[in-house]
């Protein structure tokens, strides 16, 4: 199985000097807290989905160092004997808690904490990042490509334009977890479930004297489901004739054509006349080329007649913004049990951190379900059901709602108890339903692609108090 | 080692669908031609850099279909026993011609070919594309980021926003081939030979009680190269003073500061300026914080004091344009010794393809060793080393220019020979060296960011008549 190496090296470099220092500085075994969080929404959207999940407790189960990595880092020269002595013993022994995947996820929440001794839970840093930072882009992505084909099944295409391998596979487990059907990366299918499909490219119609007579062999030998590439010549002069031929002489149980280039209304449209008027009501039309959100939605409203989308580069890239920006932040240590809540200043607002150990809330409607406001607390304060409770806005405090009527769910659960798992990852399938279930609740308003409204994200009155005590002690007049 | 998995499952579905399509029609030993090339430059630059072909040639050299594939494939219920038998004893027998690593490469030339089985040389389709596309794509960014950063050091720093694991790791050795003079990936070290370097994250400074205390210790911890991230707190109140009274008092061999944040040209400038007044005129100042090569070019010439840069984000994505867009095409048919040229037509012009077996030449100017331009020609074709060789536009073919005082070089080698390797691939130092000296061919109009000068990429004369005989052969009226 593919992404199945020992990844343990695959780290930042300072993640392994800082632990060679932190031996070197006694305080190895200092118990910190750290958080992932994300700043922005990703093209402007109005949320992101969870994803990675499921990669990262893999990583985490399978963290060693063998003697080749030690041998590595010794002939570097500058790391001591005890601390590569502690490598060779490592075990992995922290306290771990996440945002499900598939879930909604808001900017400046904990998506996920990571508690245990500073050396362990500083080093998972890059390949929680890295993990959680890609499934969860192109999830939200494949999302907004969805959604903009209403309903219309879409497929992910991309693998060859995929940032190398683990970008194809687990791009396509994302994309089938943000909405996707399928996939057309067959090892995605044997590894991760996600359904793979695919008929031919435009060289099978080469290969054969005439389009005909690829057409024929190819719905000789898939009789079941006969998928036409119908642009390698010409689409309405040579392709759509030669398939709707094909199909009325071997009649397949399925059938369908499948367009790559040129414009897509005026194409689908005549294709389908031409396609009705033979009779063949019920071959689809699916349209690839490198599609996006923006180009589906104008193709529907300009009433092109397709049945399903193949996307490719667009998605697997996520290319109109191929970063997702999560960081991962010291936020508290713990000294004699107590927790030391720590913050993080910087000239960009927008980079100081939330001190302490948090957990998040969502606030759902009684009667609707709707998810009303997220509320970002200390870890083990409550969400009073009342009505009347009041949220207001971290950043302009006058703004100020109260709420009634509705229930709080912690949205994050624990996954590592001093370094054992204690999360069962749900199967692929059970991850894209709860995906589209809790996109469900969300607003009309949030879900739009562009413009949308923003969802709250409120701070507890006691977490907004200590991140204001903590700016004022650092405020160098 | 990472990436090291079989990958022959990595691959469009529709490989395998005509795979079992071409056994069915009894055409799977029909020789055919394939050429990758790609169409358009990202990023409106002058040229790309080649990169991948080294694991190309692993994935090759390890095709191989296992029992749990045919297993996976047999349950599809899709495929013929005879076809499950041919995978069984799969034997790759192509014959490969590339251009090598770190080659300047120009849009529609053929910088990969594979001439074998169908069956085979359909197959690899996938992989080739996934591969090149990718390392070309970030050689090619990263090298535009090094010329911006005019001989300063860049080093590669993207690991956490990497699509991926194999993104991380082969991003930072296309990085390194661009250009780039080392990685914050310690994997990328160990596997590949690519120097990894790193120092401290903000957490490093939060762990302390002070951020004076921090320094110090990292210091003593490392004292023969010290760098300091002076912006956890106020970088001009608080973390270049600290770095400036550490650095007085333990004097390490090697010293540097690192902004990550706020504005780069007025704080390097304020800090350089405390620096050198504090005597410690040797301290480098390193930057890092979403940089690219716009943002590089501009803060050097606001006059920003930098001594490098630490690129991560928009590298190791090519945010700006995340996508290279390669493709790989049937050009021929071998029958009966007979090489049949053939031709892919499109709505889209720029979809036409060049037919034939092809290779490409590079004319360089005798004096000056500059490339003077690129020909495709036929396999086997001579170009004439003579005074007054005219070579003329594709597309406008009025526009001649004759050429004289010059050497050709055909730029392509043989990789495979009826599927054995005879090809070493050199080291990537060697291929980083070959990089730089190949890009110092070209003219600085090429190399230009913005709007370069359109490097000449011609037709023989004998491709040129060959392709415009195709093309009216399949004029539909």
């Amino acid at each position: 199985m593919i992404g199945k190496d020992n990844l343990t090296m695959l780290t930042d470099f300072y993640e392994i000097t800082m632990a060679n220092g932190y031996i070197k500085s006694g305080i190895v075994d200092d118990i910190a807290y750290f958080d992932m969080f994300y700043r922005r929404v990703p093209d402007g959207g109005g949320f992101a989905i969870m994803a990675g999940l499921e990669q990262v407790i893999e990583y985490m189960k399978n963290l060693k160092f063998d003697d080749a990595d030690i041998e590595f880092l010794r002939e570097k020269g500058c790391f001591c004997e005890e601390f590569l002595d502690y490598l060779k013993n490592f075990k992995f022994t922290c306290d771990v808690w996440a945002v499900p995947e598939g879930t909604p996820i808001f900017p400046y929440e904990p998506i996920i904490t990571v508690r245990g001794p500073v050396i362990q839970a500083q080093f998972v840093e890059t390949m929680i990042l890295l993990l959680v930072n890609h499934q969860s882009l192109i999830a939200t992505k494949a999302n907004r490509i969805v959604r903009a084909a209403k309903g219309r099944p879409v497929m992910e295409f991309g693998t060859r334009r995929a940032h190398g391998s683990s970008a194809a596979v687990y791009g396509a487990r994302a994309a089938y977890i943000g909405g996707c059907s399928g996939t057309a990366c067959a090892i995605a299918d044997r590894d991760c479930g996600i359904p793979a499909l695919g008929t031919m490219a435009h060289s099978w119609v080469q290969m054969f004297p005439t389009e005909y007579d690829a057409f024929r062999k190819y719905a000789e030998v898939y009789p079941d489901n006969c998928v036409l590439l119908v642009d390698t010549y010409n689409v309405l002069k040579s392709g759509v004739p030669n398939a709707i031929k094909v199909f009325k002489e071997l009649k397949p149980a399925k059938m369908g054509i499948r367009i790559d280039s040129g414009d897509i209304t005026y194409l689908t449209r005549k294709a389908r006349k031409m396609l009705d008027d033979a009779g063949l009501e019920d071959c689809k039309i699916t349209i690839s080329n490198s599609l996006d959100e923006h180009i589906i939605r104008d193709v529907l409203l300009e009433g092109a007649m397709i049945d399903s989308f193949g996307v490719g580069e667009r998605m697997i890239t996520a290319k109109s913004e191929p970063v997702f920006g999560g960081v991962y932040k010291l936020t508290a240590l713990e000294v004699d049990g107590e927790i030391i809540p720590k913050i993080k200043i910087s000239e960009n607002v927008a980079k100081i951190t939330n001190p302490g150990f948090k957990t998040v809330y969502r606030l759902f409607d009684k009667d609707t379900n709707k998810a009303l406001a997220d509320v970002v607390t200390l870890d083990g304060e409550d969400i009073p059901e009342v009505d009347g409770y009041e949220i207001f806005d971290p950043n302009a405090v006058w703004k100020r709602k109260k709420l009634s009527n509705f229930y709080a769910k912690n949205i994050r659960e624990q996954i590592f108890r001093n370094g054992e798992c204690v999360y069962e990852s749900p199967s692929i399938d059970e991850i894209k339903d709860y995906c589209k279930e809790q996109i469900d609740t969300l607003w009309d308003e949030t879900l739009r692609l562009d413009n949308p409204q923003t969802y709250y994200v409120d701070l507890s009155q006691k977490l907004w108090d200590m991140k204001a005590r903590l700016l004022e002690e650092h405020t160098i007049r």
